[in-house]
């Protein structure tokens, strides 16, 4: 017998998080599941968005570069960002995309391994990370080399210059061993990247602890920056000097405006800049990231834990009937914040839970993806929406010609 | 004798642009001559940032991608700069920085031309141009060569790849030729490769007839994007199928929702994206753009040529016994919009002159660079900052320690 309502009302009383969801704007009449594809909006960020540009562009103009500390964004949102994983304060700076900042690292990881020529991942990883390791590889005559992730200890050898992984799968929510995976590439001399998009807000990531070489992640998802927010990128101190990349743009100057003729890298994290920030996009970022300040991550992780293992639990006993199997682990400590469902109707079942206003998404080709975002949702919630999908699927409400139809953003 | 003020308001009764004015918030007591360096907020900005934000964002979460059009958004914001720049709609798309898009164009012309080594330049173009170039080349063996602008068109030769320019100078306003060198390069077969920054938005640009290969430009000056705003890519139809770029991210792919686990480029411009586009600041851009709807682009240049005109006649008479010296092209069809002034200590005047609500910038080492943008600029403005510059120098209020230290961004 699973969990009753009053169950989870309890659970949620003694939630030492709770009180975060006041933090945020969600909709009416609507269950969330999907932030980890975009993170819901921190009130906070409704002012800074408008301060940016009815005041500080508005008024101050390009004087806002300094006075209003645009300048210095990137690395005192970086600052803030490796605060969250476990980081050291001059390791991390926001930059691009989470793709722009995957080739600047592969490429820079290939570089500090001369000789080498694989990278290597693992199959079903966040299709971006392959697409630019695609990239890389046919553009510098390196090898893109994918395994079975039980297979991916045994297959680093002295080829490899860098082993690139999706730290959390983006389908399953399965949690890669950062500290086992990265002591056995450093044994064989390979580095680490890590994509920390489906981690980092959600997890206890120590990516010093683990000895991290390199790592990158999105702003958009648990760090609640935005639709597209800027992207962030781990380099750890120790590979600093020796690191380089080939987007040298004038924000990675050592003197952006003296405007000399050649380019000269700048010192520390600040090398990995490209090109001139998205301020309105960055901003709110920083503005988001400040839900996070002095909250205890291991309280976060294991309040996504709790709720990952509820909904599990409740799909157990509620939807197995319907055709629906678990696609996430069912060891707690090897999955993150989201519990995914495979289905062979998934994306209409998805759509028809849209309309009834529980928010999850579709990962082709079968899978109904649920984000269980500690810092805003409660037990009460994972309980009424395993209700709906329950209900959706005994009323068939997703058997419809218009839920089947694919959109462009699934 | 130069022109009165009462000259200039007559100058501006007649503006057939007069009216665009009203469409910008400038702040009180302010003029405004940084707008090559970030462009002055279009007042449609203001509710779309907000309703991004506050409704989009807020209420609509993920679905926003599809709903509020976020995920064309690229694609259709590139069709309106098309219209700016003489260029068809499927020509161009909005991604990254130009930074980022100087080095996929870069590699992608590279690849067009195999066998060809050369990247050719001129010196004193705008330096992350130069920068990325360094970068391209050190990373794949190609060479970044500069030669002095009179000596471009003799330099392009069978081992040039693609002839890289600024199309105009941002310190000095000056416009190379597009046509002309687009002809000697294609002679050579070689290509080309614009920077549009300080072009695009005050200049009758037209790459579809100046038979341009390739261009990028910023979103953020006289396009009026915001801070960092996103850049653009220009890729002649001819060349959409052959080129490709090694930041091969999932938003470059043909059907990215299918997340399958090889790079398929996309077909025509879309194959130039690489990751989620930065949608607050995206937004803004598209917002701003609809100041340009309509506009006659050869009535925008021709303002252009008349304020800079004026700004060089007065300062001429007014200006040259301060030591100042004209350091843009005394012909108006051989200068952007704007006017820069030389003089050895321009950091300090430029410093003054703000104080006292006249913003310009500085351009190492000596040059004080005035942006003289025809749709929220008068004559009457420049007649009235000219005789602010006349009073700061008669005065020497410029001459104080606060106004000689250095700034983060000048």
């Amino acid at each position: 017998m699973t969990k009753t309502r009053d169950a989870c009302q309890a659970l949620d009383a003694r939630d030492p998080l709770a009180d975060m969801r006041a933090r945020f704007v969600l909709p009416e009449g609507v269950i969330y599941l999907d932030g980890n594809s975009l993170g819901a909006l921190p009130k906070a960020v409704v002012n800074r968005s408008r301060q940016i540009v009815e005041q500080e562009w508005a008024e101050g103009l390009i004087r806002s570069w300094n006075d209003a500390g645009w300048y210095t964004a990137p690395t005192r949102v970086g600052a803030k960002i490796a605060g969250i994983i476990g980081a050291e304060s001059g390791e991390v700076i926001v930059t691009d995309s989470t793709s722009v900042d995957l080739f600047k690292l592969l490429m820079g990881a290939l570089a500090l391994r001369p000789g080498r020529k694989t990278i290597l991942g693992v199959q079903g990883d966040f299709p971006t990370d392959a697409y630019i390791a695609q990239g890389v590889a046919s553009f510098v005559g390196a090898e893109f080399e994918r395994v079975a992730a039980d297979d991916l200890i045994a297959a680093i050898d002295e080829k490899t210059a860098v082993v690139c992984l999706t730290h959390v799968n983006y389908k399953t929510g399965f949690i890669h061993d950062m500290a086992k995976i990265t002591a056995a590439a450093h044994a064989k001399g390979a580095l680490t990247l890590w994509d920390l998009s489906h981690s980092a807000g959600v997890l206890d990531l120590q990516l010093g602890r683990a000895d991290a070489d390199l790592a990158v992640g999105c702003g958009y998802k648990y760090l609640n920056g935005g639709p597209g927010a800027p992207a962030y990128v781990f380099v750890a101190k120790r590979h600093q000097t020796a690191i380089g990349h080939p987007l040298t743009g004038w924000f990675g100057h050592k003197v952006p405006f003296e405007f000399a003729p050649d380019y000269v890298p700048a010192e520390g994290i600040a090398k990995m800049l490209t090109g001139t920030p998205p301020m309105l996009s960055l901003a709110a970022l920083e503005a988001a990231l400040d839900v996070f300040a002095g909250l205890d991550m291991r309280k976060v992780q294991a309040k996504a834990s709790s709720l990952t293992e509820l909904f599990i639990e409740l799909s157990d006993e509620r939807l197995t009937r319907h055709g629906f199997t678990v696609a996430s682990p069912r060891n707690a400590a090897a999955r993150g914040a989201q519990a995914s469902l495979a289905h062979p109707e998934a994306y209409a079942v998805v759509q028809a839970l849209i309309a009834r206003g529980v928010i999850g998404d579709f990962r082709a080709p079968d899978v109904a993806r649920f984000g269980l975002v500690p810092l805003y949702l409660s037990h009460v919630d994972v309980f009424d929406a395993v209700g709906i999908i329950d209900d959706v699927m005994e009323t068939e409400a997703w058997n419809t010609p218009a839920f089947r139809t694919r959109k462009a953003v699934t």
